[in-house]
């Protein structure tokens, strides 16, 4: 197989990383499987304190010699009134009620300073354990946090939805960058613009990007299979990055209700959505997407909305009511199959080496 | 070159459809010119009356020797108040205004018997015409008439935005689906589902298409260059449609503000919009767009908006604002130039050819 700049530098047999899906879907067996077999593991680490991260990166060392790499959010200081967060709050009443979760007159909503500390926490972590890869998404870290990354030698990846998302990534000095097409699923990496001024598809995107930064670029969104990682190639990809094709994986520690709730539906059943965390998002709509999307402009910004909805999204999981989980998918369900990650991997490799250097 | 069914049916020497964009964009010098350069010419119909098609036909055919296709908009009998005609046009009323426009008290929208009407005459014309290709937008045809197209051996070529609309263009008899993705420039081909439900990028699209119908896929949306074409060939379509591509070619008659807009906008600055023909279409953001947006869901259907707009859309051309010109564009306007078909031909075609085998 030709070794590009990006193989390099992930230091991986194959130009594949395992989507970082936060909330408890990167298991260490999935993350451990992934580099196992010749691709790019990562931990979705955003909503993780730092002895987790610890605990994830040595139980992950142990099932694996390979590398892995691990994704972190930026904080954004965003304002949310008080007003906005009551009203939001009432919003959820009745579904807390119907699930016999207690609704909290008052509910405690993260601060940007706490949300900034904590930040500074896991970047402390992650250059204690030594894990040589760290991805961002919701924006990118301050300059001093890149400069100290990189006297780690950690190598940095950015996520851009736009052109000038991607500029702004290479720019700041990350390494690679993965461009999220409109297809992804979960939350949405725009950065600069309204989110839905970036909602570009991939076809599009990407040989937009490529003309644009000399850095490798990862396509994101909708790949599940070879006939993705083959036309990311065509379009000017270094390699893909795939969320939900690993999320149905035996290995990803997803619900089960959400793998089987991808595996029985149809593209045209996933839809965006900031009912859940304040945050645009794609996933499969259900009934608290629909009976929220009339206050969906207004509620609060990620990560309120997000505390908000914690409990009722921690009691729909619970009681196994799929109609109140976020079930975050990108737009080619059809092609999801609940497989180990080594058949994945294999079908995406078969065949595949020839045609690549061909290619490039 | 390996000949494909797609290629056998077109009878043309490469896999490449110029889209049909309707509004006077395909001249005649355009469609001849596409088709001589080995792909296929197509005129953009929708809105000719059979004198036109007429006309044009015999111009092309003086042109090149040979074979171009035609498209058509299928009518629907969509509801729309007096009402909500009245309210719709009262809310162009200070845009007539700074355009000099005269404002009409009483606007003529068309109705559906006269559109069935006109749809029939349109198709007796193409049979007339011995025009060999006919592709529809926003449905399908009637079975009586399929069934006439197919006794003079017309190939038949119906649009789907989603699986099940392609599922539904093979079930009718058509022999190509032209699978429009989220990335494709003006209207929406979309006719079982909401547009927004309908959104999917060709990334996720073309593979999920092809893993349900038999007869040959066209990808369109986005495609702009040779990129572009191989990432379709490997998703699994057997061929393209490019619309902005050829729309900002030389021979192309769209208004030079409108190539000139494409040439100079960037891919977050296309958006959709209802506001100029009461259908979803994908176009550069201005101020009529801007201006209409707190409207939008409300205006009236396709056509009845259309008429609505249209003595603005007219002014706006004939004096250069281009503020109120529709300014359809898929979201790739950074790939755009301002070329020779035969340019833009000849390096879909380079170098392709060898890779084309290796794929398929």
């Amino acid at each position: 197989m030709l070794r590009t700049k990006l193989i390099d530098l992930l230091n991986s047999h194959y130009p594949i990383i395992q989507a970082p899906m936060a909330g408890g879907i990167t298991t260490s067996q999935l993350v451990a499987e992934v580099s196992s077999c010749g691709g790019l593991g990562m931990i979705g680490a955003g909503y993780m304190t730092p002895d987790q991260i610890r605990e994830q990166t040595s139980e992950i060392k142990q099932l694996t010699s390979r590398q892995f790499g691990i994704n972190l959010f930026v904080p954004n200081d965003l304002p949310v009134s008080e007003k906005n967060i009551e009203w939001a709050n009432e919003k959820l009443e009745s579904i807390c009620k119907e699930l016999k979760v207690q609704h909290p007159d008052r509910i405690e909503v993260p601060n940007y300073k706490h949300l900034v500390n904590q930040f500074y926490e896991q970047i402390k972590v992650l250059i204690e354990e030594k894990i040589p890869i760290c991805s961002f998404t919701f924006g990118l870290p301050s300059e001093p946090i890149i400069k100290e990354l990189k006297q780690h030698s950690i190598i940095l990846i950015g996520t851009a939805t736009t052109v000038s998302e991607a500029i702004e990534v290479e720019n700041k000095g990350m390494d690679i960058v993965v461009v999220q097409g409109s297809e992804a699923g979960g939350h949405r990496g725009d950065f600069l613009k309204d989110t839905q001024e970036s909602l570009i598809g991939l076809m599009s995107l990407i040989p937009q990007v490529v003309d644009h930064v000399k850095i490798p670029i990862v396509a994101a969104g909708g790949i599940m299979d070879r006939r993705g990682l083959m036309a990311s190639l065509c379009l000017g990809a270094q390699g893909v990055q795939m969320g939900t094709a690993f999320l149905t994986c035996i290995e990803s520690g997803a619900h089960p209700l959400h793998k089987e709730a991808i595996l029985g539906t149809t593209e045209d059943q996933i839809v965006l959505t900031r009912a859940f965390s304040g945050k645009w998002a794609r996933g499969i709509k259900n009934r608290f997407i629909s009976e929220m999307q009339e206050y969906e402009s207004s509620l609060p910004a990620f990560p309120v909305q997000n505390s908000l909805t914690k409990s009722i999204r921690k009691a729909a999981a619970l009681e196994g009511k799929k109609d109140f989980m976020s079930l975050w998918s990108g737009q080619s369900p059809r092609l999801a199959k609940n497989q180990r990650v080594s058949t994945l991997m294999k079908s995406l490799i078969d065949e595949q080496s020839k045609s690549f250097e061909d290619l490039t």
